[in-house]
């Protein structure tokens, strides 16, 4: 990996999102210390090679009844705030009654340049979000409206995102393997580990296909 | 949408799976008042492209523990009952010991002209009905034959598929988004208001795309 | 079916990846008595065309709250015994803590000439997997590693996978109907069965396609 | 039953809590078409012989995770403005991070005249709120205080308790078989019907007592 | 124990209620080799020292959306069928939307000699069933009645209640411990052996009473 | 509260156990900054006054499939260990196939001078261990023996005990609000602050008796 561009963010993102990967973050996150910011195993990508990277803008959706008075205002500046390489980052309580995301939202996140969003909940219009390129994780799809069914309440709160505590700026990178939340104090340590572990399983891997057992890839590089 | 042939059912559903989708369907149900028509977000279809929609053909299966004369009995029944148009909508008391769909019943169904089925419960057989391109809904998969594990105890009456209560004769759509149930009465009424929405929709789209904020568009047309 | 070599695991397993499938296994299982072996439904493939079928070697993680020593062993140990015609069964005791597999592990274990994994838990590396053509089938997909999170205990003796009960040399056959497990005692008599079914379905198909009712299969042939 | 005060709901009140209970209530409710009227089975009185009937007042609780500014603001306005024969009715989307009842609220609704609280979600103190006889339910006890885990985000709007929605001023009556609510417009009809009903089965109670078999009670009655 | 009186139900069901228990029950299937006859820990008794003994009669509930012609017509014949010695095994395919069981029945069962019942669904009326003394377990407690939700299909099949097949004439055990079924053909075994392991527990109980560890106990004794 | 005698456990959890209370005890360790020490709320007392208190000795179960040689050997030399003030804290990975603890074990606790047992899975015999007043709590009651069902793989290592790690050592107290867990270092912390806050209730109590809004309380004392 070259020299890491903690200056900006743009082109770090830009970096990790090629070289670097979920499984091995949380492997630099554990040398580190931090061994709960892998999300829940149901938020999954919606399609096999999104990857998404990015600075946490979090929002928070709970059920509602009826339609409220001015139900949208907070969801609409949620995402009218985003900025080029923000996720979007939504908790709903695990809500199985509203759906908190879809096309026109993912729409005007991508205008503003955000890099994708992940949902603690239900999506929906994938098909057409898939066909935008838009990387989105979510527990589910539903096809409902959020109308008379949640409400975003607040944005850039602490929210629990997939049994992880996630703060706005947190960087969140997601993959086909799940999703990690990197705290923002954090993120020199966890990506300078990650890169240099991206290098060693380069190794142990060329091993293997060679015959070695386990028993002396472990013994020889202390690994696994 | 040009003027909607309310008295052919075949060629309304072919325009509906043409120019419509599950999510805008469920709007439009909403403001004819109807709020609970998504089924559950854990039925979903076997491939990524298929599209269902028809008048439903209810059957209820139950679990059961020994091999019983006459098993098939009103399953074939209602098998045999399909027409052109029709979608099969099964309930297993969402069942995770037997499985009550799968090829041979595919292949029966799409012989009568049947459009597609929707399972609360598990299918097999799924890389073949895949290959034959039948639409199939269902909350999951699993090798085993029903014979011993459930019976279908009567067809054509109301059943709980996906937490919606749906009758004999309502029109089932599903897509990539979920299945959503219109009750006969309400389909002209839903269907003239999805096609309305469908419009205002690539008005609001385009303007996010050239850059308007959410709040922009929601104060100039009040949607989302 | 040609005459099948039951003298000869490898040229067998490779006949049965190609001539039969779970769901058959399933019927002829349950011809023999065996009714549970067929795997929870939530135990997926990692792809559409994963096939597995080998030899049960099996292996149980216990969640733990600390690095051990040497928690590797029992786990190295397990993998570096395999043999071609193996498959690894792995039982986390539905853990969502750990993540008991991934790239290096499927690398090792694929060097042996196993045949694939099934694993009562989760997974990493999963796209890494997929292009390495290793047919891997889980619960789930979790980017951590087991280190504190897991240890395996011990390998080769009977686990829960799947809600059934594996023994070691038990014969695995997964494919995109799920998992099933063959009790290697009744081997000889499952497969004389599915070769024998495989036959029928073909004629009942037929009979379909061809328009006739299935209540006229059935009373025909006796099977659905 | 005497003659019924309908305009004087302390009263009604006191009635319906020594000759109705929650069954005989169900049963008039079905009766005037509302099917959907019992809360979940897990929540539960904290003792055998709470009963609790009055007004709804309801409040919203949400998960937090960080403490608020004001986080108590909306929690003491709705303890505060409990009326006599009001009862408190709680909803935290099935929190189970929080606790958002005990014994200084129970304190101060019993003396502001409230008859008890229905809360979907976790209460503490429940040994000294027994001791006070305040009528309790909830799906579970757990001894954390909500500061910086649950806020109250509003009161008296609809919420759903029990997967029952209530409305403020809905009457809510709950024993040991669990916890009804009766639409304020239907009030009066389903107490007259449940008045009706309860001499109805003692009639039938009193028959097969005496040896009738169910067959010939239900053959002149015409109910079970 | 006495010389157990085999060949009269009553007598032997009167001397299991008084001398054994669900627990040693227990040991004694497995010593037998039965290892999967205990319920689900969900199914509880309705108060501390309720104790059921007998032979099954079984029934099954299904559940349905609408009224149906002769709802009750299966319900009534199971009940009315009851013997003295009998114990009413009910199974609803743990359906959370209907309630089985109440007091009307409760009543007639006892008045047909019925020892108890046990349901793998809801029960109502359970206040006035406690007074009745009539031995009840069930999942859980709720308010609603049968009509339109569920119906009993048929009785005296195989169902499964608590996750264990259970068949007529099997006998039921249940006390505090939980729910225990002897299949009919294992009855003397297994109450011989039961009656055995009193004794047993006995001296081993006394022993640690007196000081020894369990290590000596174990050493002395073989059994825990 | 007298001055605590925190050198010598046994006189300090006497107090404990008589003047604190698991509620205000979760009060105090938010306030020393350790908000995840209340075990799930499916951790219950087997009687409305059970109190627990005392040094955690932990043990760890796992689910298997046969009989194991010397099965018992860790079980036994865990409560062989038990010194007077210890409690026994067990994890069985929420297993719903063992039972892990009974009545003889109880009693060995017992003898040895153990205060309690926690059990997150589990017991049997809960009417014996009433009687004997032995302080227990856990998941549920289940009336199988252990043998061939699970094993107890290790003692006195960190284990996950109603999603609260506790390590050998910390200070378990239980009553019937909940099982909380004090970290060994934060003993005195926390205990002299929740002897503190008892005596602030007692204040806010009395005022709300006399008719004080929430609001003045709060408003004057700053706490609820």
């Amino acid at each position: 990996m070259p020299i890491l561009p903690f200056d900006d963010d743009q082109k770090l993102f830009a970096l990790m999102k090629e070289q670097l990967y979920s499984a091995v973050l949380c492997d630099a996150l554990d040398q580190v210390g931090y061994r709960q910011q892998a999300m829940r195993a149901d938020i999954r990508p919606i399609h096999l090679d999104a990857v998404v990277v990015g600075r946490a803008v979090t929002m928070q959706s709970v059920d509602v009844y009826e339609p409220e008075e001015n139900e949208y205002e907070q969801e609409i500046a949620a995402v009218d705030s985003l900025k080029p390489g923000d996720v979007l980052v939504a908790s709903t309580q695990q809500s199985t009654r509203t759906c908190v995301w879809g096309e026109l939202l993912s729409t005007a996140a991508m205008a503003r340049g955000a890099n994708g969003a992940v949902i603690d909940g239900y999506t929906r219009d994938v098909r057409l979000i898939q066909k935008m390129g838009f990387p989105l994780f979510s527990t589910g799809i539903y096809p409902v409206d959020s109308a008379g069914r949640g409400v975003v309440i607040n944005y850039n709160r602490p929210v629990n995102c997939g049994d992880v505590i996630v703060s706005p700026g947190d960087v969140v990178f997601g993959d086909y393997d799940g999703v990690v939340v990197i705290p923002k104090d954090a993120l020199r340590a966890v990506i300078e580990r990650a890169a240099a572990k991206v290098e060693g399983e380069n190794i142990t891997r060329e091993e293997l296909h060679k015959g070695a057992t386990l028993r002396q890839v472990f013994d020889k590089y202390g690994v696994l």
